[in-house]
This record gives structure tokens, sequence and C-alpha cells, in this order.
């Protein structure tokens, strides 16, 4: 998707360790109407209308997923992190582990929002080694979902998680793949 | 809002500790088409062409937020939790005291997303004893930026949040207020 490269291109700030920070326009500011653009995109890559709802991840998926959810005319879901009090007990859960806080969480879905009914598209920010996705899909395999598909926005084509998922056979479309940062600059697949 | 409320009767759970749970549309399953009616009514009281730009705090307003900031024209920006390592030094902080969670965490804003030049509109899911909102506001203050006034999901009347703002000569807007829960029944101002 060339307007999200551009805004990449733009605004990225590039971080040792191959950390690419949006902050700008994605992860801590949103660039609403880039949103919406992103949300059509992933609408003409995913046209079926069998997709009953959009799972995601707290925090840094629901904006994405939520204007995507208003396209594709379903409700989304975002798997929760941690265990506050008030979550419900009977959920599908699993433990993602993060390299960027170093630390291991686990994520959880209420048994209420997703069921062996449904037919679940996965959408996130970032695919980077692909621990969250695996804990996305991880949930839809407790549920009995059938899953449609991920998309993904920014794809780190340099680390592991984009062929670990399409070595699983699974349909993944990513808005924008960053095959390699060179000379500080971010070369697109 | 009569839809809002509609809603929040239909499929609100209560909890001990006069905790309303409505995770059924807002805080793990989006219903994006209600999210989208709220925008529209978050536009309607809040008119102003003055406003560029929309503030809440990360997870549970970020939704809510994202798709206002669609019919408002304008981008969001979310306090991010807690001090990961690749959070941007320079920003503006508040400390918020979560009741739900019995703890305390600093909330964030970098300083490249919010200056004196804006005039800010606050939105949130849930205002009860008010300590995010007040975390919020510390932020615009620090900013320097105007606030143009704060609207809210749903406000727990019962609790000092909502009359704390308005002495404080704020503009609030709540699109459905909880005045008591009666013998298990949700009764609305």
């Amino acid at each position: 998707m060339e307007l999200l490269k551009e805004k990449i291109r733009d605004t990225a700030l590039l971080l040792d360790g191959g950390i690419v920070k949006v902050d700008m326009f994605l992860n801590h500011q949103l660039d609403t109407a880039l949103l919406y653009e992103m949300g059509k995109e992933f609408r003409k890559l995913f046209p079926s209308d069998k997709i009953t709802k959009i799972l995601t991840a707290e925090a840094s998926g629901i904006a994405i997923a939520a204007v995507a959810g208003l396209l594709f005319n379903v409700p989304v879901v975002f798997a929760k992190k941690g265990n506050p009090k008030n979550i419900c007990k009977d959920a599908y859960t699993a433990d993602v582990y993060s390299y960027t806080k170093q630390e291991s969480k686990q994520i959880r879905v209420s048994k209420e929002y997703l069921s062996a009914s449904d037919h679940v598209l996965i959408l996130d920010d970032f695919l980077a080694n692909g621990q969250a996705v695996k804990g996305l899909l991880e949930i839809v395999k407790q549920s009995g979902a059938s899953l449609e598909g991920i998309g993904i926005a920014i794809e780190k084509g340099f680390q592991e998680g984009g062929k670990l998922i399409r070595d699983m056979g699974i349909r993944l479309e990513s808005l924008a793949i960053i095959e390699e940062i060179k000379d500080g600059e971010i070369v697109f697949r």
C-alpha cells in the first residue's frame, strides 16, 4: 500500500535492534484518515462475506481493528493482556513473549465473544517475530472458529514471523513489508 | 444517547463495588456500528472547527477515539501507560490511580504530539472517580494546549468524577449517565 509506505518512509524512526517506531501515525498518535484507507485496503484483500469477527490484541491493534471493523461491518474482539480482577475467568488464553518489553504475558479472550461458528480475520499493527499472532492463532484454535486470514499493517520481512505463518499455509496479507534497513534507510519488499 | 443506553441496559453486567462491565460492546468486544454512532454524537456535541486533536488513554479509550477521530477529521493521541524501553523520554506525564486494578500508573504523551497550538478534545470510555481524566487534564496543562471539552461514553453519576470536573468549569458531555444501580437495575439520569 503506497500511502502507508510513504508515511513510514517520511515519519518512522529507526532504533537499535531493528525497531521501527511509527508513533507518529500508528502507535501513539493515530492518523485516522490513513487508518480508514488501511481499513479499505484490508476489505479489498479480504472481501469474503463469511467473516463474522475481527480479532486483534490490546493495545496497539485496537485502532486499526476498530476502523476496519466499520468497513467490514462486523464486531471486533481484542484480546486482553494480563489478569485484572474484573476480566472474565472463562476465557481462551495464550502466552505471548514480547521482545520489546522482554517479558511474557498472557492474552485472553472471553469465551462469550468467540465460538466455533465464527469466521475470524486477525488484524494487527506489526508482524516481526510473530509471537503476538501466534498467540491469537492459539486463541482462534481453542475457540474452534474458522480462520479467514491475517492482515498486518507493517511486516518486518527481515524477521521470521511472516515466513513462519505463510509456511503454516495461512493467508497473510501485509500492507507494507520492510525487507531490510540498509544504511539507515528502509527498503520495502 | 438512547441507543447507547439501550445497549447498556441489554448487555451490561453489574458486579460488586458498582462495577459496570460493558465487555459486550465496548471493553472487550467492540460494536463498531455503535462506535460510529457515538462518534457522530460527540461531533454534534462538540461541533467546533477549532479542535485539532483528540486525546485519550490506552487502552480502553482507543477504539472510541479512533472512530471519533475519523468524524472530526483530526489525529488522535493516546496516552501510553507504563514505561517500556521504546517510549520516548521527552514526554508530559501524570500519575493515574486505578481503583479497578488497585495500583498507580504513569501515563505519558510524547511532547512531539501535543503542543500549545493544539485545541484538544478529551474522549474516554468511562468516567467514575475521574482519575484517568484528571491525568489527561494534567497532560493537556503541561502541553499548554487549549482544552475544548471532555466527552465520555458512560459516566457513573454516583461517583465523584463528573461533579469534580464540572466544578472546575470544564465542559463535560457524557453520552449516558448512570444515576444509580437500584435492585440490580440501572437507572439513568
